[in-house]
C-alpha cells in the first residue's frame, strides 16, 4: 500500500544501505582507523568556535520565546538582512532581506525552487556527473530530468550538448559550483557562455528558463579559483546555499535561497517560494541555528585543512599512476577507474578497506569519487593501500 | 511561470498576510499591550530551563563533528531509543528506535506520511473543523481531501458522517487529538468507535486504511482528560508528534513519526517513510535540537500556565454571554459567533483590538478560534474589551 512513486526508491535504497552497512561492518571488524572511508560528504572539520559562542550568547541573552518561536516563514528578517548585507559586500550584489528565504538546508532549498516552478512534464536539465538526488527532487513535482553528457576532457560545462538538450519544455537548469563530484570550478566565462545560450532560448521559446545554482561549496575554492556569483550574469537565476560545508553543519539543515529582483515576476515568485517552504511542511528553517549563523556571516571553512588533504590525496594518487581531475573546489577528487566497469574497481578497493563511490552513482560510470573531508591521517594511511590497489590494476 | 499548483495559494495568501500585517500595524499604532492577539498558536511559555542546559551540555561535552553532522536519515539512534523508551513507559507500548523517524516538526511528519502512502486521486478524510494546512499537505501528493461535517453539538468525531464518507478510494484518515481549533479531547471510546468502522471497511475494501494521528498537543490536557494512544486501538496507525507545544519549540521544527510494527508491511513502510524524509529535501531533522530533546523526554509543558488561561478566558466569556465549547486540551477556545457570518464578528472584534481567527479558516464557519497561549495579562485586559463586544451583539 506504499505509494507507487516510492517503490523504485525502496529497491535502490537497499543498495545504498548495503554500502553504508558494509562501512560500519568493516569499521567494527578491522577498527575505524584501519578503514579508509572516502564515501561520505560529512565534513571532518569541526564547526567554528564562533558558532558555539554564538549559540551560547543567544541562549543567555535572548528571550527563549523569541529564540525557539515561530517567525515569518521566510526566516527572521534580521537574519536575512545580515546575510544579504554580507553577500552584497562580498559580491557587489544588491539583495535585501526580501530576496532571501531561509530553508532547511540546500536539499529543501532546491525542493522549494522546484515546487515553485514545475508543472508536471516540465523538463529540468542537469549536467552529468551530478548528485543523483536531483532526480528525486525533480520527480517530487513530476518534472522530467534531462541529462547533459559529461565533457570527459575537462568535466566543465558541456555547452554544445546543453544547447541540444534545451527544448520548449525546459523550465529550469541546475548547476552545482564548485562541483560535486568532480571538484571542478566553473569560471565567469563558463557561466557567461551558459547565460548567452539561455537568453537566446528564452527569446526563441518566449518563456523564462530558470537557472538554479546549487552552491553549498561556494567558499571551498583553492589555487585562487574564483566562484562567479551567477545572479550577476543571468537574470532568471535562483541561488541555493547551505551552511553544511562552510560551517560544517550538515546535520543542522540550515541554508537559504536567493530570488533576486531581476527574476521574472519576482514578487510573486518570492511569495510562492515562501509558501512552498511552508506547505512542504518545513514551515520555516530551524530558529536557533538561523540566529546563530547570522552571527557567523564572516566565519568560514578551514580552507587550509581541506587544501592540505586535497594536495596530499591528489598528488599521492597521481604518483601511483591514477588519472584524476585536478580538484579546484569542494572536497572531492574525481578519479578515472583503471577498468571500464568502475564498480569492479570500487569492489577491489574494499579488499584494502578503501571505500569509494562509483561514478554511476553520479550518472557517470568509469570514474569514482573520493570525499577528502576526512582526517589528514586517514589520507596518509590510505596511500600505501592505494599503492597496493594500483599494483593490482597494473598502474604505476 | 510559477507552477499552476502554486497559483491558488498566492491568491489566498494575500488574505492571511493582510491579517498578519493588520496585527503588526495595530501593535505599532496602539502599543503591543493594547492589542489582544488571540490569532497565533505561538506559545508564550518559554522552553524549559532543562532544554537550555541540555544544549549547553551538548556543546560543552560532545564533539561538534558529531553534534552538527549527518546521522541516519531517520535520526540519531540513541535519540529515537530515548523517546521510544519514554513512550513505552508512559503508554505501555513496545516501540524500538526502528519505529521512530525524527522529522522537521509535525508539518514535515505529516508530509512524510502522506508522501509514503498517497497515489494521485487517493482520498484522505479529515474531520471539520480542521487545520486548513492539511489540505495543502494532501494536495502536495495529488491526494483528494474528503471532509466530514462537524458535529456542532459536541465537536467530537462525527462517526455517522465519517462512515458515509469512507470509500474504496480512502487511503488515510487524519485526526488531531487534543484538537485544534476546538480544544476537544477524543476519548478511548471515540477512538475505539473509529477503529471499529475502519476495520470493517478495510475488510470490505480489501486494503489498508491508515489512521494518521496528529498529536502536537498530546501533553496539553486538563481536568484529568486522558489522551488515548491510538496505536493501541488500531493497527494501521501512524502517530505524528511535535515538540512545538510541549517544549515551546515551534520555530525549531522538531518532531517525529511513529510507524508501529503492527502497520501492514511495516518494514517497507518505515523504509519508504525514511526515504520520503530524505528526498523531501529535509534529509534529517536538525541535529543539535534532536540531541537536546532526547535529554528532555521527561520535561513537560507548563500545564498550570495554560490551565489558568483556559479557565480565565472560558469562564470570562461564558459570563459575558458567549457560547463556547469547553476546552479540555490544546490551548484553543472555540467560540460560537453571535452572528451567522463569523467574519463580521471577527471584524467587529478589531474595533476593540481583539484578534480572532474565523472558523471558515478551519472549514467551519459560524465559530471563531481564540488561542489562549498568550500571557495571563493579555486575557485579563482583553475581558473588558470582550464585554464591549458582547454588548454590541446584544449578549449578556
Amino acid at each position: 500500500m506504499i505509494a507507487k512513486k516510492m517503490k523504485p526508491y525502496l529497491e535502490n535504497n537497499s543498495a545504498i544501505r548495503a554500502m553504508f552497512e558494509e562501512g560500519k561492518r568493516m569499521a567494527a571488524e578491522f577498527g575505524a582507523d584501519k578503514v579508509y572511508d572516502f564515501s561520505l560528504g560529512n565534513p571532518n572539520v569541526p564547526a567554528p568556535q564562533q558558532l558555539k559562542e554564538a549559540i551560547r550568547e543567544i541562549l543567555d541573552e535572548e528571550d527563549p520565546v523569541f529564540v525557539h518561536g515561530y517567525m515569518s516563514n521566510a526566516g527572521f528578517e534580521h537574519v536575512r538582512k545580515a546575510i544579504a548585507d554580507n553577500l552584497n559586500e562580498r559580491f557587489g550584489t544588491a539583495f535585501s532581506n526580501e530576496n532571501l528565504i531561509m530553508t532547511v538546508g540546500a536539499g529543501s532549498g532546491l525542493n522549494v525552487c522546484l515546487k515553485t516552478l514545475l508543472d508536471p512534464g516540465d523538463e529540468v536539465i542537469v549536467f552529468a556527473p551530478y548528485f543523483l538526488e536531483y532526480g528525486s527532487y525533480i520527480r517530487n513535482y513530476d518534472g522530467v530530468l534531462v541529462q547533459v553528457a559529461p565533457d570527459t576532457e575537462s568535466f566543465g560545462l558541456n555547452v554544445s550538448d546543453f544547447a541540444e538538450k534545451l527544448s520548449v519544455r525546459t523550465k529550469a537548469v541546475i548547476i552545482n559550483n564548485p562541483h560535486n563530484p568532480t571538484g571542478v570550478v566553473y569560471s565567469k566565462e563558463d557561466i557567461c557562455g551558459l547565460a548567452r545560450i539561455l537568453e537566446e532560448k528564452q527569446k526563441e521559446y518566449g518563456h523564462a528558463i530558470y537557472l538554479i545554482s546549487d552552491e553549498p561549496y561556494r567558499e571551498l575554492a583553492f589555487d585562487g579559483a574564483e566562484v562567479p556569483f551567477v545572479t550577476k550574469f543571468y537574470e532568471n537565476t535562483m541561488v541555493v546555499y547551505s551552511y553544511s560545508k562552510s560551517l560544517s553543519l550538515p546535520g543542522e539543515r540550515i541554508g537559504y535561497i536567493i530570488i533576486p529582483d531581476e527574476v521574472e515576476d519576482s514578487e510573486n515568485t518570492i511569495a510562492a517560494a515562501t509558501i512552498a517552504n511552508r506547505i512542504s511542511g518545513c514551515v520555516n528553517a530551524p530558529s536557533l541555528i538561523q540566529l546563530a549563523v547570522a552571527k557567523c556571516v564572516n566565519a568560514g571553512a578551514d580552507l587550509g585543512f581541506y587544501d592540505r588533504n586535497r594536495k596530499c590525496l591528489y598528488e599521492g594518487l597521481l604518483r601511483l599512476g591514477f588519472t584524476c581531475v585536478k580538484p579546484r573546489g569542494a572536497f572531492y577528487l574525481w578519479v578515472k577507474s583503471p577498468v571500464a566497469d568502475e564498480k569492479q574497481f570500487v569492489e577491489a578497493g574494499k579488499k584494502y578497506h578503501i571505500l569509494m563511490v562509483p561514478g554511476s552513482s553520479f550518472a557517470c560510470p568509469g570514474y569514482v569519487r573520493l570525499a577528502y573531508c576526512v582526517s589528514y591521517g586517514t589520507i596518509q594511511n590510505a596511500l600505501p593501500e592505494f599503492a597496493k590497489l594500483a599494483r593490482d590494476f597494473g598502474l604505476g
